[in-house]
This record gives structure tokens, C-alpha cells and sequence, in this order.
């Protein structure tokens, strides 16, 4: 039996599976959890391949440890989807974090990931992580608690997660961090032209906004093309003039992809995609 | 019509063809040129993709312009394989090379891609261009011309390729080129296992000879995992460290995916990658 997905209509990325372990219809979206020989677990999304065990640690270790490395003092932090717990995981690894407030729409997603998926979840036993229930749109426009960092580690701009491309929400976003605030994205890819096209339009909307706003890159195989992009904006710390050198190293923090050079390496953007971000200006 | 690239035995990468254009069985392997809907044109030599309208500009900017901007003085260049011509194009972008010799076994290869993939080929007019149709691994046994720069544009180390990856053959091209010298291969992946291994067995050998020697990355989406690497070994001149711009931007040669950070940021390795080419010691 093989999982397929489209990731054009003219290419396909095919996983062979071991066995189809779970499906549910939540209220929100299809999802589905398989194992297989190749990637061991991983789960869909209204049959987007989300997280897997072989990579997963790439996206949540450049999503986490990248912001972490140059803001010098971040202690709130709000997590924006992120159900299956990786980034929270690598969040939790810092102890001056103080608050790590996660905003999943689907609490399917939380509560089964931690059946299937236990590694990804390890972080929500931590005390300082609190669990939210609701659209994160509706939450970054409701609250008056100030963020120092937030992740936006969502799905692709279609279905619950469309919502966390608009410019209502990235305005919230500002509004809700401190003066020194940063803002990561997971920011679709460069080479595909529907990602690229999503790409172009977060781009658009978030450097309106920020005075820094400039897009990190990471091989994740598994993810359409395997050119993944990550959103870093600021309203103070730059990405690369203000790193000092990787604090997850400096913590004793193992990681498996991070590193000094890969995080200063991840902001050197290939031509076609500088283009194709200064195409939306 | 679908072709399936099986990337592992558990993986599968399939492009939508429009129209099979031509299949030979040439001395040495099969050789099949497709159309597609999303990549244009693409070669497969046994059934495996070598080179696609789409993105081979990538994987041959990177072999070339990198080195071209380290090495402040290449004259004499070798080519061993790349038949398609899209290194030797990029090559002939610079006025101070003085003659580039090509040694590509199958005389089909360079014969079909001109028909083709007549854009990749237009550097093989060049007068500075020698064709040898022969082995690889003879050719530097037997020469005593020496080189500046030697980029072995090959296949996977199986069927012609092979002998490409083996000591002596480094051994050769080490002989070969000058006390300045440097050596550029294609170098694998170190996502799945078959490639990691191949990644592995290069390095080991490599390394062993030159006392520079290091991988770079590009994200090439139509290769396995996407995350694909480049040998650089070299007697005197650092990739990083003798690095003072992109010789390609000075000479204003349009490149559409290296730049200065690009380059830097190739050598930014991830510790997984580190930690496999490590295990080589």
C-alpha cells in the first residue's frame, strides 16, 4: 500500500506504508496516521503529509532554535497551531522560557498525536505550557497578554489554517508582541507555483508590517520539492547582524540539524527565490 | 503516462509525462528523453533522472561558479562526464579559462542532449572546448597535462559511473592538477541510505589525499530527498576562508540561483550530514 501526494498535478511523492493506523474525520479536517518502512510514523492533514519520524526534527529544530538564537530574552511565548507538539518540544528545552502558550484549533490533533506520535508530544507534560483550544485568529485578536516570540507553525493556506495568512492576523501578531518581538512562520516553499504563490503573498503582507521581514530555508525532504521556507520578522533583532552564535549549543541542547553555520547558512537565499519575493513589492 | 523514479525502495518521485521523445540503448546504458508538464524536458540514463529544463541550472551553477570563485586563477579545466554540456556552459562564462577538456564516455550522451537539450549544449561550440569520448578513469591515468580545476560531473557510482568513485581515480586527479588544484564532484546525498553510503565511501577516499577536503549543498528538488551535496578538495585554497565575493557577480555572468550568501551558505552543514561523514574517520 503506498500514500500519495500530489504535489503538483504533474508530480507525485509516494511512501510505501506498513500500515494505515488511524483515521478520524474531526471537525476541522481529515486526518490520518500510517507507518512506514522509510519515514517509520507520520500523519496527514486532509491528506497532506504534516510530520514524520525520520524529519520531523529539521522543521521543528529551524522553526525553534533559529528565533532563539537571536532574541536575547524571550521569556512569553505563543505557539500558533503546532498540534503534534515538536515545536513546543524544542521550546521547552530553554529554561528561561517562562510561558509557552499553544493555540491548536483541532484538539483532535493534540490528543492524538500523543497516542501515535508520543515523541513529538513530550513537551506538554511541562508546566509552563498551556493548552488553547480555539482559532488562533480569533485569539491573537482577543488577547492582551504580550508575546516576546510567536511561532506560527501551521498548515498550508487551505481549510482551518487560511486564516493564518491573513492580514488581520499578522497585524494581531504585531500588536500582541513587545517592541522586541519576533514573528516565525512556517512559509511555504519557492520552487512549486501554488507554495510559491503563497509564499509570495505572506511575504507581501508581512513586510508591510515589520521593519525586518526576510525569509530562512531548510532541506526537509518530505515537504513538496524539499526547499522549505521559514518567515523571520522583527521589530528590533536581525537574524543573522544580531546571532551570536547558536544558544542551544551554548545550553548543551542537542540538535541533529541546527548549528551556527546552518543558521547563518539558512539566510542565504538563492536568486530565483530573492526574485520571486521582490516580485510582490 | 507517468515516470517513476524509485528513490528508495520505499519512495517513489513520479513526473507526468507528456510525451516519451526517445529511447536508445547506447553502448554503455539506456538513455530516454521525455517531456513533461511540469519539469519541460528531462534525460534519464537507466531509468534514473540526470537533467530537466526545470532546475538543472542549479546543480550546474553550483559545481561551477563555487569553485570558479575560490580558486583566483583557473586556466586549464577538465570535465570528466557531464555530457549534457550544462557544466561545460557554465564554464565558458569566463574569459580567463583557457581550455576546457571534456571526457565523457558515451559519445550518445553529448550527441543526444544536442538534439534535445540544445540550451545546455551551446558551451561545446566554444573553441576553448576539447571533446574526448573515453573513459574517465583512463583519461587521468594516462594524461601528464595538469589542471587547475578538475569537476567530475558523474552519474550514481553504479554501471559507467563506478569507476568515478573509486581511490584510484582520486588518486589520478590528484596527480593531475596543479599545486593550487582543485577537485569538484558530484558527491550524493546524505538523506537515504543508498546515497548516504555513496556520500560515505567519496568522502572517506577523498579525504584521505586532499588536505582540504569538505562537501557543500544545494537544494535540488528533482534528486533524491532534495538535499544534494558537492565534494570540494583542494591542496591550497579554502572554499569559506580564501572566499572574497562571486567572481560570477563581478563579471556580471546572471546567475539564477548562486550569490555571495549562497555560496557561504552551502558550506553550512548540518550536524546529521557532519555526524555521517564523521562516522567515515
Amino acid at each position: 500500500m503506498w500514500f500519495t501526494e500530489k504535489w503538483t498535478p504533474h508530480i507525485k511523492f509516494s511512501v510505501e506504508v506498513k500500515k494505515h493506523l488511524y483515521s478520524e474525520k474531526t471537525k476541522f479536517q481529515q486526518m490520518d496516521f500510517y507507518d512506514s518502512y522509510e519515514l517509520g510514523r507520520f500523519f496527514t492533514l486532509d491528506g497532506i503529509m504534516m510530520a514524520n519520524q525520520k524529519d520531523e526534527f529539521i522543521y521543528h529544530e529551524m522553526i525553534i532554535h533559529t528565533p532563539m538564537s537571536v532574541h536575547p530574552h524571550v521569556k512569553n511565548v505563543l505557539v500558533i497551531g503546532g498540534g503534534d507538539g515538536g515545536s513546543v518540544r524544542e521550546l521547552t528545552k530553554y529554561p528561561k522560557i517562562e510561558s509557552i502558550d499553544l493555540v491548536e484549533i483541532d484538539e483532535s490533533v493534540v490528543k492524538l498525536c500523543q497516542v501515535y506520535l508520543p515523541e513529538m508530544t513530550v513537551g506538554f507534560k511541562d508546566s509552563r505550557v498551556h493548552l488553547f483550544f480555539e482559532d488562533g485568529l480569533l485569539f491573537v485578536k482577543n488577547t492582551n497578554k504580550l508575546y516576546d516570540l510567536i511561532i506560527v507553525d501551521s498548515t498550508d493556506p487551505v481549510g482551518p489554517g487560511e486564516g493564518l495568512f491573513s492580514r488581520e492576523f499578522y497585524q494581531n501578531c504585531y500588536r500582541v508582541l513587545t517592541e522586541e518581538g519576533i514573528l516565525i512562520n512556517q512559509h511555504e516553499s519557492p520552487y512549486f507555483a501554488k507554495e510559491r504563490k503563497e509564499m509570495q503573498r505572506a511575504h507581501k503582507k508581512i513586510k508591510d508590517l515589520f521593519p525586518i521581514a526576510t525569509v530562512y530555508q531548510a532541506f526537509i525532504p518530505t515537504y513538496p520539492s524539499g526547499h522549505w521556507l521559514f518567515g523571520f520578522a522583527s521589530k528590533k533583532w536581525h537574524p543573522t547582524k544580531d546571532f551570536k552564535g547558536s544558544l542551544s549549543h551554548q545550553l548543551k541542547i542537542e540538535t541533529k540539524y541546527y548549528n551556527d553555520e546552518v543558521h547563518l547558512g539558512a539566510f542565504g537565499i538563492p536568486n530565483y527565490v530573492k526574485k520571486a519575493l521582490n516580485e510582490t513589492e
